[in-house]
C-alpha cells in the first residue's frame, strides 16, 4: 500500500545543473531525493513534469513520488523544507490519486521569461533577468507572439539535444508586459520541446531590434530548412510558473 | 589639478560585510577602490553618502572621489564595471564640482525595505525580502507610518554601535505598496541613525502582527526610556534606493 504525493517545488537554478539527476554536478531532483530519504527513510524516485535547464528557476515545477510510508500533507511540505537547501522548497503537497502522473497528466505550462531594458549591468537583476541592451520594438515583437500563437510545427524551436518524436505543439497565448525596465514574456502552452521557450524568446528580441523582419517567424514555423536559425536566449531568464493538470484532480 | 567625480553605484550586498572597508572580510568600498586602481593606476579614497550593513542591497548608492588622472565620464563607468564583480556595478559616472561630498550634501535618502507575506519558503525571494508568516494589518500599519513621519528624535531606533551625535531626523513620508504577497515599505528621510530603517520596519511588522499597539509607536518617540526597544528586521530586505542632492549640482 503505497500513497502518491504530488509536490509543487520553486528554486533559485543559479546553482544547479538543472532539475534531472546528472552525473556532472548537483541537480534539484538529487536534493530532493536526498530530502525525501532523510525525512522519510525511504530511497524514492521523484517523477517530474518535465526539465528544466541548468539556471533555469521555477515557482510551480510539478513531480509526483509514491511513499510506503503515511505522513501527513504538511509534514511532508515542512519536513522537506527542513532538508532542503535555502534556494530549494516545497510549496504545496497533495495527495493524488494513483493514475496522476506528473508528467503524463500535464495539460499545459506557463513559462515567464523576464528581460531587462537596461544599457548598464544592474546586480540585483542578474541571476532572473536577461539585460537586452539595445531599445526593443514592442510593437513588431506583439505581432511575432501572434504568429508563433497557435498549433505550429516549432522543429525551428528545439535544441540539438532534443529527444522529442512530436515536434507539434500548441502555443495557447504569449503575453507581453512591461513593468519599468523589466519587461515579461509569458508564454502558455500544451507542451514544449528542449530550449524551445529560449529559443522563441531569442528569437523575438532579434525581432524587437529590428535584426530580423517579423515575417521570418512564420518562415521559421512553415519552412524550417530554409529559415535562419533560432537565437537562444540565456537561462537566467527563464521561469516555470505552473503546470497544469485539468484532468487528473487531487484526492 | 584633480577633478572630482560622482558614482552612483548599485549592488547585491548578499557576499558582503557591508559598504564600508572591514579587516573581518570583503567590503563594496574595497571592491570599487580595487577596481578604481586597476582602471586608473591611482591608489583612491571613495567618499560614500553613509554606510549600508551586511547583507543590504543598494540601487543609489553615492560616493565620490578624485582623479589626477582625467577619464571621459562613459570610460569611469564603463571601465570600473569591466573590473568590478557581477553583484556590484558602477550606474552613472558624473562630474561634480570640488564643494560636492556625497556625505555632507545630502539632503534626503530614500530606503525600500520589502517584506514577502507568504507562509512558506520562497527560494527566488530569499536574498531581497523578509518572508513574514504571519498576516498583517495594513490599516494598522498606516497608521504606525504616520506616527513616524515628521521630525522626532529617533533614538528608540538606532542600534548600540551607533555613533551619531545627532538623533534627531525628519522623516517626509513612509509608503505602504502592494504588489501581490510583496509589500513595499518606502522610507524618504533627511537621514538615518545606524539600523534606523530596519528597526522601524521591524517594530512595524508587531504593530501589522497585532503584537504591540499603534500607540506604541508615539511612546517609543517621546519617552523612549520607558517604551519597548524596536525590532530589528533583518538586513537582505534593505535597499538603499536613492540619495537627494538639492543643492550640489553636477557640472
Amino acid at each position: 500500500m503505497t500513497e502518491r504525493i504530488k509536490l509543487t517545488v520553486a528554486y533559485d537554478g543559479s546553482a544547479y545543473v538543472g532539475w534531472q539527476l546528472q552525473p556532472n554536478g548537483i541537480s534539484i531532483q538529487h536534493c530532493l531525493e536526498q530530502a525525501l530519504l532523510q525525512l522519510s527513510g525511504q530511497q524514492l524516485r521523484v517523477h517530474s513534469s518535465g526539465r528544466t535547464d541548468a539556471g533555469v528557476h521555477a515557482r510551480g515545477m510539478v513531480c509526483h513520488f509514491d511513499s510506503e510510508r503515511v505522513l501527513p500533507l504538511t509534514a511532508w511540505r515542512d519536513g522537506l523544507n527542513r532538508f532542503l537547501p535555502a534556494d530549494i522548497a516545497v510549496r504545496a503537497a497533495e495527495k493524488v490519486t494513483d493514475d496522476f502522473h506528473a508528467r503524463y497528466c500535464a495539460t499545459g505550462k506557463h513559462y515567464r521569461y523576464t528581460l531587462l531594458r537596461d544599457p548598464v549591468r544592474s546586480p540585483l537583476e542578474r541571476r532572473t533577468c536577461w539585460r537586452v541592451k539595445a531599445s526593443l520594438d514592442l510593437d513588431l515583437m506583439t505581432q511575432a507572439c501572434k504568429i508563433l500563437t497557435g498549433v505550429h510545427d516549432f522543429v525551428a524551436f528545439r535544441s540539438a539535444g532534443c529527444s522529442s518524436t512530436v515536434t507539434q505543439k500548441e502555443i495557447y497565448a504569449i503575453n507581453l508586459t512591461e513593468a519599468d525596465a523589466l519587461l515579461y514574456v509569458d508564454v502558455y502552452g500544451s507542451g514544449f520541446l528542449r530550449h524551445m521557450v529560449r529559443m522563441m524568446v531569442g528569437t523575438l528580441v532579434e525581432v524587437g531590434r529590428g535584426r530580423r523582419p517579423v515575417e521570418c517567424l512564420k518562415l521559421m514555423l512553415e519552412d524550417p530548412a530554409r529559415a535562419p536559425a533560432a537565437i537562444t536566449a540565456p537561462p537566467q531568464g527563464l521561469c516555470l510558473m505552473s503546470v497544469d493538470y485539468a484532468m487528473c484532480q487531487s484526492v
